[in-house]
C-alpha cells in the first residue's frame, strides 16, 4: 500500500473490487423486481465498484451534496481521507457509475467495526446512502444497499445496522431491515466543529 | 508502534492516556451530582483509563457479559483484536479499574468515524457502555459515557450517537442526548455467523 499511496494513479480502489464478487443475491431476489445485482444492475452502461481516488471528478461530492452537508472539499483533503479509510480499513465506499458520461450517480458506505464482544465479532453499519434524483424509479436504492449489506455478510458480520429518518422505514423494511421493538433509538449529540459548516446529517 | 507490537508488555494502552486529560468537563457540570471527573472519580481507588492488553486478566470480558453474548475468548484472540483495532485507529475503549482489586468496574467504547460529508468531518459513536452491577449509584455509567462523549468532542467530532432499548433513553438524556424527532430510528439485519454464539447485542 504504501507505494501506491506515493502515486495515486487511474484505478486506485478504496478496497479490493473482487469482494464484490458472488455476492448472496439469492437470498435477496424477493426483494428486487425485476431481479438485479451489483454485477447485472439492469443496465449495461451502470457500473457498481468501490470508491476510486479519480470519484472527485466524478461528481461523488455532489452526490452527496444531496444528503446533507458536504462544505467545499479540495483535492487535496478528499485525497487525504481517501488514504485514511484505506489505511484504517474496514470502510467499504461503494459507488454506481454511469460510464456513459462518468458520473457516479449513486453511493452506500459499508463501515465495519471490531469488536471483543460476540467472540470478538465484526458489527456492519450503513452510512451515507445516495442516489441521484434523476434516476429514481430503477431500484438503484435498494441495488446499492443490498450490495453493501451483502458484503458485510460475506465479510462476516454478525449483523448490520442504520439510522434513518421516519419516511425511509418502509424502504429499509422492504430489504429485510427490521426494528426491534424497544430496542431501536439513535440517540445524538451534536458538537460544534471549527471546519464544520453547520446543517444536519 | 510497530516495536510496541511486537512486544507487548505491562502497560500497553489501545490509545494515548493523555487524550483524556483536560476533557471539558465544565460543559457538562449540570448532570453530575456530585461533580466528579475522569481525573477525579470520586473515590481515590477507582482509575478511568484506556484499555490495556493486561485487562484481558483485569475480567473486562466478564463484565462485557452483563451486557450482550461474548463467548469463550482465549487470549490470543483478545490480543489480535487489540492490535487489530490500535492499528486501525479510531478504538477508545475505555475502562474504570477498582485499583483495589485490580478489576475492570466499568467500560465504554468510542468509535470514530472518517467522513467526507461534513468538510471531511469525524463522527464518534458510543458502543458496549457497561457498568458492574454492584458499583451502582455511584454515577459511574455518567461518567464512563461523558469521558467519551467529552473526548469525542476534544477529538473534533461534529457528532456523537449511539443505540440504545427503550428504559435507557431518560439516562442518556439526562447527560445530554437527544432524540431528534423523525430522525432517532434504528434498523438492523442480523446474519448468522459461524463463530457468533447468538444472543442480541
Amino acid at each position: 500500500m504504501g507505494a501506491s499511496k506515493k502515486n495515486p494513479q487511474s484505478g486506485n480502489y478504496l478496497y479490493n473490487p473482487a469482494l464484490l464478487q458472488n455476492l448472496d443475491w439469492e437470498s435477496v431476489r424477493g426483494y428486487l423486481n425485476p431481479f438485479i445485482t451489483n454485477e447485472n444492475p439492469g443496465e449495461p452502461w451502470l457500473l457498481v465498484r468501490p470508491l476510486q481516488l479519480e470519484d472527485y471528478d466524478k461528481g461523488l461530492l455532489q452526490i452527496l451534496s444531496q444528503l446533507t452537508t458536504v462544505g467545499n472539499i479540495p483535492r487535496s483533503a478528499f485525497e487525504r481521507q481517501f488514504w485514511e479509510m484505506m489505511k484504517a480499513g474496514g470502510y467499504y465506499v461503494t459507488v454506481i457509475e454511469d460510464t456513459r458520461d462518468r458520473k457516479i450517480i449513486g453511493a452506500a458506505t459499508l463501515i465495519t467495526e471490531y469488536k471483543f464482544i460476540h467472540d470478538c465479532g465484526l458489527r456492519g453499519r450503513l452510512e451515507d446512502v445516495v442516489v441521484n434524483n434523476t434516476y429514481r424509479g430503477k431500484q438503484l436504492g435498494k441495488l446499492i444497499v443490498l450490495t453493501v449489506s451483502l458484503l458485510a455478510k460475506k465479510l462476516g458480520c454478525y449483523k448490520m445496522s442504520l439510522d434513518c429518518k421516519d419516511p425511509l422505514i418502509p424502504f429499509y423494511k422492504g430489504i429485510g431491515y427490521k426494528i426491534e421493538p424497544g430496542n431501536s433509538n439513535s440517540m445524538i449529540i451534536r458538537y460544534e466543529t471549527p471546519t464544520a459548516s453547520g446543517g444536519p446529517s
